[in-house]
Order: C-alpha cells, then sequence, then structure tokens
C-alpha cells in the first residue's frame, strides 16, 4: 500500500463528453474538423496510458519525500527528473500551447481532458507545467520577437518550465501592493530586486532552465496596480547564441513546509540586483497577468477535477476490496461497497466528478467557439470564476468522502486517501481565493452587465429542463423536476443580488450565490447527460450508472441550491 | 509563529449556557443544589487558564515531533509526561469521573465544558483521559470489587491511564469477527493472544501503568458478537500488595503514521499469553462496550467543539492581525477581518461553535436529569448519535473555513490552521463513523418507537418557536420564521422516513437525516440565546454578537434543513 494507488483514465466519459454530451462533436468544431472527437479520444487515452505508468507511481513517494532544498538548490524526489523529460519528449507540453507560440494548439476542450489526467495522476507535478501554460500565454500575448524566440519557444516545447512572480510578503490577494523594484540598466535590461514568496516550482532539478515572469515596478510608477510592470528572469541568463551562461541573482531562501502538495517546491525567492527583461508595456504588467489568468483558474478546476476522482478511484477500489461482516441484514463477507452509506458517499464522489469533468469541458468549448462570437466569449468568462471556486470547494468535500469510505484506514497516511485531502486543500485558495472569484463573479460577470449573460445561461438550462420533459423516463422526469426548481430558485437569488442596490453589500453573500451557480451548472451538466443517453438506441453498459448518477447529483447536491438561494437573499448579516 | 497560537477559554460562553439559555440554573438543578453555575463557572475557568497555560503550548510540538516508537516503547515529546502528572495533581482527571467509582462527579453539563476546554487547548492529549473515562464507566458497571480497588481507583485519580481494546485487523465497526482469544487458566486468570489495532493511547511514558480494556473470545464461545468477553489486561502486572510487578506479555508492534494528531500515539498491540482478568459476566462484553459507548461518542462532541473553536480562535487572531490592501472601497490598511467575505466566514464559524457547545451542553444536562426520568433518558440518548454525528461532520467544515481565512498561510504548516484541519479529521471515523450514528439514530432511537421521541422533541422545539415569536425583535422574528420552516421540513423528512415500509432501505439515508436533526437542533439553541437574551433588562456587551450568531445561522445553516429534507424523501438512489 504505500505505492501509490493504480490510475485508470476517465477515457469512456471523455467519449461521451466530446461526442454526445453537447449534442454534436464539438472538438471537430472547435478545430474546423482538423481532428475529430476520434482523435481527441485517442490523444486522451495516450496521455492517460502515459500519466498512468508514468506519474502515478510517483505521487505518493512525492508527498513522502517531497521536495528538498539544499545549499540553495531544490532537488525533486528521485524520477522527477526523468518523469518531466519524458513527458517533454513525448511532446505533451506543446499538445496544448497556442499554434501562434508555436505548440499544437489542441482544442481547450482536449485541454481539459489533458489537464485532469495530469493532475489526478501526480497533482503536484502538474503544477510545473500549468504554471509555465501561463507564462506561455503572458509571453505569447505581449512580448517582443527577441523574447519569444530566446523565450517562448523554450516553454512551449518544455525544455525550459516557467514560474509567475507575483505574491509577496505584503502582497497576496491585494496585488497593488507589490514592492519589488525593477530599474532600468543602460543596457536596456532591467535590475530587480525584492522578494517573493508562494512561488510554485520556483526552482527545481527537472529542468535546465526556469523562466520567472515577475511583477514588479519601476521608478516613478504609479501606485498600486497600475504601476507594475512585467518581465522575464530567467534562472540562468542566456547569452545571446542562445546557450545558457552564468546564474542569475536569483536566490530561493527557503521552501515552505505545506500541508499538501509535498513535491511541488513552493519557494521564498530573493532578487538582489536580478536581470530582467521587460515584457510588453510599462505598467502594463497587471494586463499580462489577466491574459495568464483565465487559463490558471480554468486549470484549477482540472485539478479539482483530477484530484476528486483520484479519491474516488481509491475509495472505489477499496471498498470493493474490504470484506466486512453482516449489517443491515446483509451476509458476511460482502464488500463494504454494498453497504447503503458507503454506496451513497461512492454515488455522491461519482456524480461530483463527472459534475465537474463535463464542466470543465464545457468550458473548454465555450473557449473554442469564443473568438468567433462575443456572446459565447461572455458566457465563457461568466464560466471560469464559477469553475474555479465550485470546483475548488467540492473538491474538498469529494476527497473528504474519499477518506470516509475508508473509516479507520483512511486516516492512515500509507492508503494515499488523506494525501488527496491534503492536496486539495489548495486549490480554492491559490489562483485566487473562493472570495476572489466570488467578487470576480457578481463585479464583472453579474452585476455589471445587470445579469444580462446569467439570464442567458438560465435560459439554455430551460431548454435542458424542456428537452428533459420530451424525453421521458423516470430519472428524466426527477432531474427536469429538480433542475427546473433549482432554476426558479437560481433566477430569484440573481434578482435579489440586483436588486440589493447600494445599501448592501452583495459581496457579502458572493460566496454563496457563486456555489449556487456551480452546483446548478453541475445539474444541468447532469441533465445534458440524460438527454444523450436517452438518444441512443441501445442502451450502453455505462447508461445506468449516468443515468443513477443524475439521479443521484439531483437528489443529493442540487437541491442545496434551494437553502443557497435562501442565504443569498439574506443579504449581509452582521 | 512556531508555538502554538494561544487559547482563550470561551468563559462567558458557558456562564450564559448554565444560568440562562436552558431557562434555569441548570448546574443546581442537576446537582441538586451541590453546587450552582457560579461553581461551574469557577471551575471552567480555573480548568481554562490550567489548559491555556499546560496544554495549549504543547499543541504544535506535539504535532511536529509526534509521538514515536523506540524499541518497543512509546516516547512522547518533551512536556508530556509532565503536563500529564499537573493534570493529576491538580485532580482534573477526577472531577468528572462518577462518584460511585470515587470521583467527584460533576454535572455531565459541567463536563461538556472540560471536554471543549481539554480539547481545545490539545486535541491528541485529551485522548489520553477521555479513553480512560470510558474504561472508568465500564469498570464502575461491570467490575469486582477486587478489580474496582486495583484499577478502578488508579484511572479516577490518573495516576494510570486507560485503553478501549476493540478493533482487530478485521473487525473494525464488526466486532463480531473479533479472534482475540481469552483462555482460562487454573488460577482463575485469563491468557490473552491476537493483535489489536488503532489503540489510541495504547502505550506511552506519562504514566507508569496503563489499564487495557479488552473485548476477546473464551473457547466455546458463541459465534459473533455474543460471545465477546470483557477483560482487563494492565500493561505491568500488578502484585497482591498493590504494587507493580513484571510487564505483562503485551507488545506495541508499531504506531501508524497518520493524517492528524500526532500526538496521540495510536498503537498496534501484540496479545501473546498475555495476563488479563475478567470484567463482569462472561460473554458480556459487548454490554460493556454500550456503558462506555455513550459516554465515549458525547465526548467526540466535545471533542469538535473544542477543535472548532481552537480553529476559530487561530482564524479571527489572523484576520483581526493581517493588513491588506483595499478592497470594495474599503480603504487600503484594514485588518483583513473588515472584508465581507472574511467576516462571513468567521460568523460562520462562530455560529457554529456555539450551536455545537450549547447542545453539548443541552446533553449533558439531558444525562444529568436522565437518572430520575426516563422520558428525559430516551431523548438523551436519541442526541448521543446526533451530536456526535453531526458535530464531528461540522468540524470538518470550521477547521476548513478556519484555513480559507488565513488564505495562502492557511496551507502553510507553521500557522497551525492546518493542524486543525488534520486533527479533525477523525472525528468523524471513530467511536463509531457518521453512518454508525446515523444507523443508531434512524434504527434504535427513532424507528424503533415509531418517531414518537423525536415527535416530543419537535414539541419543544415548537415551543421555542412560539416563545421567539412572542418575545419580538427583528432578529427573533427572522429566526423564528426560520427555525418554524426548518421543523416543518424536519417533520416531513420524519414522516417520510416511517413510511418508508421495507421496500426501502432508510439507511441510505441516514446519514443526511442526521444532519438535517443536527442542523435543526443547532439552530435550536440559537433561538434559546436570543429568547434568553431577549430577557436582559440591559443589554450586555455579548448581546449583539449573539443575536449576529443566531441569524447568520437561521440564514446559512438552518435552511440548510430544506435541501436536507428533500434529500431524505428521496430515499435510496441506486
Amino acid at each position: 500500500m504505500s505505492a501509490a494507488n493504480p490510475y485508470i483514465p476517465p477515457v469512456a466519459d471523455y467519449a461521451f463528453l466530446y461526442r454526445e454530451v453537447f449534442g454534436r462533436d464539438i472538438v471537430a468544431a472547435a478545430s474546423g474538423g482538423a481532428i475529430t472527437a476520434d482523435d481527441a479520444i485517442e490523444i486522451i487515452a495516450g496521455a492517460g496510458e502515459f500519466a498512468a505508468e508514468v506519474f502515478a507511481p510517483l505521487d505518493r513517494p512525492g508527498d513522502q519525500i517531497g521536495a528538498r532544498l539544499e545549499n540553495g538548490e531544490v532537488h525533486l524526489p528521485d524520477g522527477f527528473a526523468e518523469a518531466y523529460q519524458a513527458l517533454v519528449e513525448a511532446g505533451w507540453v506543446s499538445a496544448t500551447a497556442p499554434e501562434s507560440a508555436g505548440g499544437d494548439g489542441l482544442p481547450e476542450s482536449v485541454g481539459a481532458g489533458l489537464g485532469e489526467i495530469w493532475n489526478a495522476s501526480n497533482m503536484a507535478f502538474s503544477l510545473c507545467w500549468m504554471l509555465g501554460a501561463g507564462a506561455i500565454h503572458a509571453l505569447d500575448a505581449a512580448a517582443s520577437d527577441e523574447l519569444r524566440e530566446t523565450y517562448l519557444t523554450k516553454l512551449v516545447s518544455g525544455v525550459w518550465t516557467g514560474t509567475m512572480n507575483l505574491t509577496e510578503p505584503e502582497a497576496g490577494t491585494d496585488l497593488g501592493a507589490i514592492r519589488t523594484t525593477a530599474t532600468p540598466r543602460e543596457d536596456g535590461t532591467y535590475s530587480i530586486s525584492g522578494q517573493k514568496i508562494f512561488i510554485t516550482w520556483g526552482d527545481h532539478d527537472a529542468a535546465e532552465n526556469i523562466v520567472h515572469l515577475v511583477l514588479a515596478r519601476t521608478p516613478g510608477a504609479p501606485e498600486g496596480a497600475k504601476g507594475l510592470s512585467l518581465f522575464v528572469a530567467p534562472r540562468v541568463l542566456v547569452e545571446a547564441d542562445g546557450s545558457l551562461g552564468a546564474r542569475n541573482r536569483i536566490e530561493t531562501v527557503a521552501i515552505e513546509d505545506k500541508l499538501g502538495i509535498h513535491a511541488s517546491p513552493t519557494c521564498v525567492l530573493s532578487y538582489e540586483d536580478a536581470t530582467g527583461y521587460l515584457v510588453g508595456e510599462l505598467h502594463g504588467g497587471l494586463a499580462g497577468m489577466f491574459v495568464m489568468m483565465n487559463s490558471a483558474r480554468v486549470g484549477m478546476g482540472h485539478q479539482a477535477t483530477g484530484v476528486s476522482d483520484r479519491a474516488l478511484q481509491g475509495a472505489a477500489a477499496y471498498a470493493a476490496g474490504r470484506l466486512q461482516g453482516p449489517v443491515q441484514g446483509r451476509p458476511a463477507g460482502a464488500p463494504i461497497a454494498e453497504h447503503p452509506d458507503v454506496r451513497r458517499i461512492l454515488r455522491s464522489m461519482s456524480s461530483q466528478v463527472f459534475a465537474m469533468r463535463a464542466l470543465a469541458v464545457h468550458v473548454g468549448d465555450l473557449f473554442d467557439r469564443a473568438e468567433s462570437d462575443e456572446d459565447v466569449l461572455r458566457t465563457a468568462e461568466l464560466f471560469v470564476p464559477i469553475l474555479k471556486g465550485w470546483a475548488s470547494e467540492e473538491a474538498l468535500r469529494v476527497t473528504s468522502d474519499g477518506i470516509q469510505v475508508y473509516g479507520g484506514m483512511g486516516f492512515i497516511e500509507e492508503t494515499g486517501a488523506a494525501q488527496h485531502y491534503r492536496d486539495a486543500r489548495i486549490i480554492p485558495i491559490y489562483e485566487g481565493t473562493t472570495a476572489i472569484q466570488a467578487n470576480d463573479l457578481i463585479g464583472r460577470k453579474v452585476l455589471r452587465d445587470q445579469g444580462a449573460t446569467v439570464a442567458e445561461l438560465f435560459a439554455q438550462i430551460d431548454s435542458s429542463v424542456v428537452a428533459l420533459r420530451a424525453g421521458g423516463g423516470d430519472v428524466a422526469v426527477r432531474v427536469a423536476d429538480r433542475l427546473g426548481r433549482a432554476l426558479d430558485a437560481a433566477r430569484r437569488a440573481t434578482d435579489a443580488l440586483l436588486a440589493f442596490g447600494p445599501g448592501r453589500d452583495a459581496s457579502a453573500v458572493s460566496v454563496p450565490f457563486l456555489s449556487l451557480l456551480g452546483t446548478l451548472a453541475g445539474g444541468w451538466m447532469h441533465a445534458l447527460a440524460v438527454v444523450a443517453v436517452a438518444a441512443h438506441s441501445s442502451p450502453e453498459g455505462a447508461d445506468a450508472a449516468r443515468l443513477t448518477d443524475a439521479d443521484f447529483y439531483a437528489a443529493h447536491h442540487l437541491v442545496r441550491v434551494h437553502a443557497l438561494a435562501e442565504t443569498v437573499a439574506a443579504g449581509e448579516i452582521a
């Protein structure tokens, strides 16, 4: 048991999602037919196999050994550097990088599947290249040709990794308080000095260089967030011919002792007259951040899905193998998976995982279609804080449920259930806490357009309720009833929020409102699945489980919308 | 920050609970006037001071260093043995032991306060004497005079500690599968052989002897749970003159590497021809367990309250001291405690903590009055699984909220927030998982008497709704409205459960039903508090906070009853 639990990639679910749930082959639609759902499923299966073989076995030792700081250098546990090189050589880093940056430009809906798989097999390790993806987006949007050639190509191939250097001891959620300075030198470079904390994969020994993207303040810059500029500061300086030169003046002062993701080195980096290169416009740093923010936040949705599915897989396997005595009139020797409450917990977990997975694919699909359609872009952006905020909070519930299935063994570290619970706890915090997501949701996505975008979403959910009722079947009727009533409650809550006016602070109930929309969206995803199953002329093996998941989600999770709606309407209580 | 966070005992809350919330001095009523609420508050304050000074500073090092097994002996971190001796010398172990066993026999309602305080200051350490309390109850109920004299007196004084040896590798929830054997010897003692796992404080170096209570099977005993007998097996054998003799043949084979409560040694004990003494009747072992079960499960309610309050205290202190930038139009430099969502989280935590604390005191009061009133005993026993199951699950939410208040720092171990989250995760598992509590609730406490006891409880809550409405005031009206509607939903859910009949398995929704009753009971406790506050002729400083807690609990937690009622009525979905 001290080795990592095996990982089984959810290929069938992605086939169902890419081909059926959204009423068409979404991969072909997104790629203009360049690739189809069939191709995407092959990609998912290939990544799944790679992840199961290469990353999953390192998950548990990564947690137990963790990243270590010795003599100013970070060392990963044995096998990590080789596994990362295998990832790069197999071309997985460039798979989802945009074509404009030299990547393969796979659709975002396919990226959702890959993101889930990397995180499920090894959440701590996945952060290594997830952060790089953010850096790729930021450089692709704003960097000069020279910076693109020197740094972007290396990030896209994965030969070098990337980081985001935002947080400082006195500047977390509030980036405007950043104090790190960038002083122009005569040669056009900048001298960067200051301390950055919580730098994920800020140092490691799996790649020959690390490309730090750093927010800093130039002399005389405006106060607050408007005065920030974005810089590239490599761990090792790059010579004119592209070869590696001297170490930049960036030191790893400490790595944090964290609750989870022990194999992900969370670094305190000290810049002392380090060399940096301006990316994009002076004082345009925050715009650069916004470019990568959507991508990073959506990625957290993939991460929440991945760690939740891994917790489910471990718990389901344990429950199937663990035999116990007679309970409730059942004979002794039956696996605990047959006990009613264990069944309830496992079903709760699986119904949540499907909801997250489907919503992540839907959001990917929306971004795939957003370039040509501003309405779709608005809906996609509405969903970013919902996916990140809701899925990350629900991942806490799912990974906690995972421990409960194991009983006393869940509290023992060797089973691995506790690791998922510890790892998952960071997801509602980084890349913007749930409160930050919720304020983005109500401020920029709901109140600003007076609820127009969210009303369009509600109309789409309404159509699904109608389609469900037309389809018939017991489960369809029950899910339609519960989804319809949940939608009514969501509309009432939204109306209440819009009517708050200046005297009442909507941000006091923004998190419950976010949970409400996420829970509703999860129910909608199940409704789409029920409709898709109803279209099967001959039921497939997985159909019964899909219907039960939908039925269960509606009766156990979707009903929470009513409580949340009352909480939202109550407004601030202080 | 690497030292333990300070601990402030909640003396004012206990004063409010003992004197006012239940409409009379419950301490005086329970003790026949021997002691009053004033005396109890002095006891609580004294214990709180002791806990804050002696136990709280050991909480963090206990987590970091943990208990270690070296050469077959368990060693506690520095300071633990001395702290335990100080506890014994101050007489705190015997304070709550029954008078029949030679203890001071403080009322259970006062025991609730002490239990919370020990657990809040150091949850891992508290398990040492909480387990002893279970052993005291079991011996007091069934042991011979000789065993009482030799072992019970030492347990009551605390000079020796006690353990419960139930679980085996193949016998967890299902005690009937226990295989440890007890073979009678000619001298009247028994030879005990077998392996016991998950033995809390099964070995340590804080006391000179440990009294193990062991469930085992004698030759030819009936199969299953009916064939179990209870034995005393001391770590060190006791000579006829009461002095300590040779070590018993009990070995500590391993201690578990756990998610939390690292200072609490969870032992694998191997018995090989160890000497044991029969307690009570042959094959009467399970009855002995039931004697201690109520006490241990209620104790878990105290533990859940304690760790939740500690998490709240840490988060509140951090939020008050941490300054951050301008958010939502508020000026920079304000503590994050003023941000609307941080306020929401802290209020959510405090309203939950009060609900748990008040319910624990109420259950203690019910047991105090139960000896002379069978109706009260039934209600008290109805509440045991509710308090244990509900408070332990809510403690997960509260300790998770605690991390969220700290933001990124909450994920760093040095702040201590993560420790509470890790420690708390065991409470819904041990002393019977939440599913076990829920099956006890619906099977023995609700279905068996066709809902008669729970109907009496609902009638009491109804009276509180009436009293609230009569009292007036905005908060009272809102809480009365929400409590009244929640009560209606609870009645409907109970009726649905009673109507399930043989075709539907109530245990598939027993956990949601337990959550529903716990959440309702928490709202009821707040309602009683609002009524008590309304009786104040001149408002006290704490009154405003109590009203806000009640208002918040009703709008954010009590409303969940509606979702749970729909889940319960839906029945099994499989």
